[in-house]
């Protein structure tokens, strides 16, 4: 999508052909900057501190990060080496572990003189894969506000809430949870986005803000309280959050507080979706609010918070008192009743072990 | 309660006995600085400023307001004036208006000589009793705490959920919803507090963090998105918040972001507990989700964070991009069907119309 008017992707790979680039998340919004990642360690370096975050584009860094680990070493030894540091980055996040599996298919059985070419070419389908699953997503969501907005006046805008960042800077482009979005707006269909803050990263303020404020979108900050007024309100016509992970019964790991904003959806008909690819199922967990683990966080994401001071340094800030302990739960998982359907490649698809059957059977059988 | 070992009020009578002195709760918890209140223009920059917030601080100090301002003059109009003035410095707290109302009873038919004396004698009495109001309820929650102790194994704590503050900060003394866990702990039942944030203005990490931490209660700091992903997992036993304004139906406006934890507990069945001070109900208002007003508060809150810097300054920063829309909500109104019940100065009462004017009907029926 666009930055100061510029078509952007979240990850590419430089004009020498061999160095990756990816944008530092972590200083967004107050300043645009970009990484050059040319080894594993810088791969794996940039998953850990979360310079680049969200399931899909995850999985397209360590996709790289296993080209820039082939390029130091095309050995066995390497490639596995590569594989179980990449693994270890984030422990929920499904995407990663599937791209790091379709990158062994596409190396392993080569000679080594043939891996390192054969990694970048599978690498480059996995992000101009991603951005076709985004497209797919869009106009399958697309479908939906297009639902809502029929049944508006004419000036009255389709009110979207999301929680935390399912963009174009979570994925390679375009976005799972704002694919959506882009598609409505790109359309001209009036809208607003509600964007929850979601602490205790920011990412809502600090990222979803950012690209749509880029994109032209119209949206409002606000903290992740206060969604439930909204909804009782009548100010929130659709929400609409990405995922970390889908099990096969259809419970949604989420970022933390997803459930939350699903109850207040539920207790006021106010219609909940989640948008993902569908590598984001894992078939192998039956049921997701037992079964997922949930990664905890430092808790310095807690106790301390970053931001602009008045004259345009970057301060980190403590805001917890000294000696109190802090929790730091990354995730929390939403179960199926209270989703209303997941935007997938495939179309809308209902949560529940029987649909997401059907609809990825090749998948679901896979995983039996 | 206990300020590094030492009893303290928040809301005092300085040694010259006219001179009114509170806690600057704007800089907790990294500070502890003490304000002199001298003429009503500082007592309600006080409460503007969020000085001293909480219903029933806000009582206080409107009450010591009323004194000051008839110390310059205690004319009729100078009373009707600082009535105006106080009573426009927050829209939402009931307690304000019923403190304001028993200060002008108090005053308002004697001569002009008596009334600085009567006001004072009047004031420090209705922080008297608030104080005995809450020793009241704490009491009675320490009951619903010590059947859910006996249940446990010796060792295992009683897991306390609370959302911003209604400590004894928020009060005179002892406070609302910590008072029946300040009678657990010092009864001597292992317990453990998890303290929601409290975005945008963070009193739960601020000011609940505190004053546990104050009197040595244990307590863990948590984002407001982390509490119904705990009440999935076991990790809460009963959820006790404080209240703004209770309806005659038993709908509880709090701090925004109280809803979305009601739904969790109900979804969970966690007991969900409201504590407060019978002022604090508002017979007039019918039907509390339709009809009590939800202040809007500034941008500036949820845009920026104050804390402190690692070279120990109070610094603030901007947190959501510049351009970017901002809404703030001040509270919620919890519906009456997720509330377990009411902590009261006169036991626990079901959260209906019914069992609320049979608790009060000296009050329901002045309200007819």
């Amino acid at each position: 999508m666009k930055v100061a008017g510029k078509h952007t992707r979240s990850i590419w790979v430089e004009a020498d052909g061999v160095t990756v680039g990816v944008i530092d998340q972590t200083v967004l919004p107050h300043r645009f900057a970009t990484i050059r990642l040319e080894t594993l360690d810088d791969a794996a370096r940039a998953i850990v501190s979360m310079q680049v975050r969200g399931a899909p584009l995850i999985g397209a860094t360590a996709a790289y990060g296993i080209c820039l680990a082939l390029r130091a070493d095309a050995s066995d030894e390497s490639l596995e080496r590569a594989y179980a540091v990449l693994r270890a980055t984030r422990p929920t996040a499904i995407n990663l572990k599937w791209a790091l599996d379709e990158m062994m298919a596409a190396v392993r059985n080569r000679p080594r003189e043939e891996r390192v070419a054969a990694a970048y070419r599978r690498a480059a389908e996995i992000c101009d894969e991603d951005v076709a699953i985004n497209q797919a997503i869009g106009g399958h969501g697309l479908a939906l506000i297009e639902k809502i907005a029929v049944t508006k006046n004419p000036r009255e805008r389709v009110n979207v809430l999301t929680h935390c960042n399912a963009g174009w800077l979570a994925t390679v482009d375009v976005g799972t949870a704002l694919a959506p979005v882009y598609a409505a707006h790109d359309a001209g269909i009036p809208l607003h986005v509600w964007v929850d803050e979601t602490r205790p990263r920011n990412q809502g303020a600090s990222l979803t803000a950012w690209e749509l404020g880029q994109h032209g979108v119209p949206h409002t900050v606000i903290p992740d309280n206060t969604g439930g007024h909204l909804m009782q309100h009548g100010e929130v016509d659709i929400a609409i959050v990405g995922t970390d992970r889908v099990a096969a019964n259809g419970d949604v790991a989420n970022k933390i507080g997803t459930y939350l904003k699903a109850l207040a959806a539920k207790d006021n008909n106010v219609p909940f979706y989640v948008a993902l690819p569908s590598p984001t199922i894992d078939f192998t967990v039956k049921d997701g609010v037992a079964d997922i683990p949930i990664e905890q966080r430092s808790g310095d994401e807690v106790a301390t918070m970053s931001g602009k001071t008045s004259d345009s340094r970057i301060e980190t800030v403590r805001i917890v008192p000294d000696g109190s302990a802090v929790a730091n739960y990354g995730f929390d998982v939403t179960p199926a009743r209270l989703v209303t359907g997941l935007i997938t490649e495939r179309g809308v698809v209902a949560p529940s072990r029987e649909a997401l059957a059907k609809a990825f059977p090749e998948r679901s059988d896979a995983a039996e």
